[in-house]
């Protein structure tokens, strides 16, 4: 089916009523983009559910002399975000906020986690008081002595509903079109009237052929796994940097699923163990998140070369930090105030190493049957 | 401590009283020489418990013009299959099955599946009828129409209660004390009586400061676990091959770990998720089985050269088999006879590409909504 099928669809039915959802993405780095990119093949195939035009917020740059809004809306290309990716013709670079916003009834948030609360306070008094929201950053802001999910800030902030979406995504192989799955957590508001955004609205917005949708009501599973899944990355690259095999990564990796799981029941004890076991956002992230990517590596260097953490952010990451460090770090915090530091023996030690130069060595000793002091409850 | 240390405790000890427990490993191949080492490291650590020495039936044979048995206990290495790891003195190679188990009352399984029903017929009526006996061997004997677990064919052909060992154990990496866990099923028996094999005794003779032992009661899930993964592995091995990367890797362990679930609610009912989900045998051992091995390799190479698995295994294993390639096939009569083929969409789509000449790019449209139709139960 050619694009143009969709635009005499569209003409067609939007001439009897206009469809009811407006979507925008508030973000348009690699992620953000490549989501974009999603929804906006699927608008263009569901005229009687979407307005065809995707409206996407660009932070307004340089690119080759060049706007970088105007570059995008010219070629269909984000060279600078998501190389050699062609874009629908339907997905609309605009470079104000405000505007982007303006009529949308589904907002897609989609931008570094540090900008939040900054693009948040532009939001207040300017949306749609009836949209609905998915937000698409990864995890959770802790405090010391507090956690709260990146959905519940969105929702306080703007008064909306807010939902999120996460997996094993790595942006470039789901830009691509490569096979992968996701998971949206959406729990149907108290005020959902008929015609509202439901699951199957959610389903035709963002599930491809290549992008496997599955949805479910447990925002707090899908928050923790994105936020800790880092540091347990951490702790299976110093093990790999050490060279002790794949039974030692797997024996990490299972124990950091555990301590997910744990965290989940402490904190928040409406998440459920299956979004951990059973979801792309829990087990199946977990995999593709200790196998490389930012965390993983800085680890297995520390490991390899007796550097610290600080160090080899200088070599490793031009200065840049791993996110995992600062996740265990907060994590460190926060369980050592509640008095949780025993139940958490992977997340502890993994924050030892990486602050307090503790030797690696010590995990084995560290992981020797402090989990039997109090185990998931599997009914939850 | 050196190894005097326990030769005085032991005999100081053994003046007063024998030790309750002698065992004896049947099965001296790469895991069995593997696991025969670490109870014999414990049993000399532990003389109270344990008799020192731990007997190893060794399948007698000629190495470099000397037999296996006495190269073994003069050099304390199985250089023909641990080659280069030096095996405890207290480890004993003897070539006459009988003798060797005779006085034992703890008996250790690790032989390849093919000889265990030879062997259980040499052992019935010459063992002691009190022995208790831990299964080393994975997994499962499927028929057309049903499944039975190993330990089952063990306790039944024997008369005596048996347990199971599994985990993400590659055994060249224990061997060499890297770090690692493993998973003990072993439900405490009707007949127990005080002074019995139990999970502290048991936790003795495996556990080791490299090797970290959890005990469990779920045979079948430990058991579903080991005989499944292999077909994982062979899915996963179909995307890398493709170059599909991480994201969909990910997503097929996930799926597989699902129908793993899926398979034990459906066939043995007391199969716990937490068993699949949290242990070693499960999550973990998935882990390392998609990640290399020669199940996951068959299947690489059947992507990349577009050959048939009958084709591959002549290339790449020499015309061995891979034995996920056989269970795949029992499992798709299994599940065809109980009219469950929809339910396991994995493992009926690998089937299928092995030996129907199936593409794999139909992995995705097999693996689409099927999942939805019964979601695994997770009181249970």
């Amino acid at each position: 089916m050619t694009d143009s099928t969709y635009i005499s669809a569209n003409v067609s039915y939007s001439s009897i009523e206009k469809p009811p959802f407006r979507v925008v993405s508030v973000g348009s780095g690699n992620w953000g983009t490549c989501v974009a990119k999603i929804i906006a093949e699927n608008t263009r195939e569901n005229p009687l559910l979407f307005e065809r035009q995707v409206k996407m917020w660009v932070y307004e740059e340089d690119y080759n002399g060049e706007k970088l809004t105007e570059y995008i809306n010219t070629n269909h290309l984000n060279e600078k975000y998501l190389p050699g990716i062609q874009l629908p013709d339907n997905l609309v670079a605009i470079p104000d906020l405000l505007e982007a916003v303006k009529d949308a009834n589904i907002i897609v948030f989609n931008v570094p986690h540090q900008f939040l609360e900054g693009i948040l306070k532009q939001l207040k008094g300017n949306i749609n008081p009836k949209a609905r929201a998915i937000s698409c950053l990864k995890g959770l802001r802790v405090y010391q002595d507090k956690v709260e999910l990146l959905t519940d800030i969105i929702s306080q902030e703007l008064g909306i509903h807010c939902g999120c979406l996460a997996g094993a995504n790595l942006a470039s192989e789901v830009a691509e079109q490569k096979f992968s799955e996701t998971t949206i957590a959406y729990p149907i508001p108290d005020d959902y009237c008929s015609g509202d955004v439901d699951p199957t609205v959610l389903y035709t917005m963002f599930h491809r052929p290549y992008f496997h949708v599955h949805i479910i009501e447990d925002i707090a599973g899908v928050s923790i796994a994105g936020a800790l899944k880092n540091i347990i990355a951490i702790g299976v690259g110093f093990v790999d940097g050490l060279q002790w095999g794949e039974n030692a990564k797997a024996s990490i990796m299972r124990r950091g699923l555990l301590e997910m799981i744990k965290f989940g029941q402490k904190f928040f004890p409406t998440s459920k163990v299956s979004t951990f076991c059973e979801e792309s956002a829990g087990v199946a992230d977990l995999f593709t998140t200790c196998t490389g990517g930012r965390n993983f590596k800085l680890a297995q260097r520390m490991a390899q070369t007796g550097k610290s953490a600080a160090e080899v952010e200088v070599d490793l990451l031009n200065g840049q930090s791993a996110q995992g460090l600062i996740t265990a770090k907060e994590i460190h915090h926060l369980i050592k105030n509640k008095a949780y530091l025993d139940e958490f023996p992977l997340f502890e030690t993994t924050y030892q190493i990486l602050f307090h130069g503790v030797s690696i060595g010590i995990l084995p000793y560290m992981l020797e049957n402090k989990w039997s002091i109090s185990k998931p409850n599997y009914s939850s």
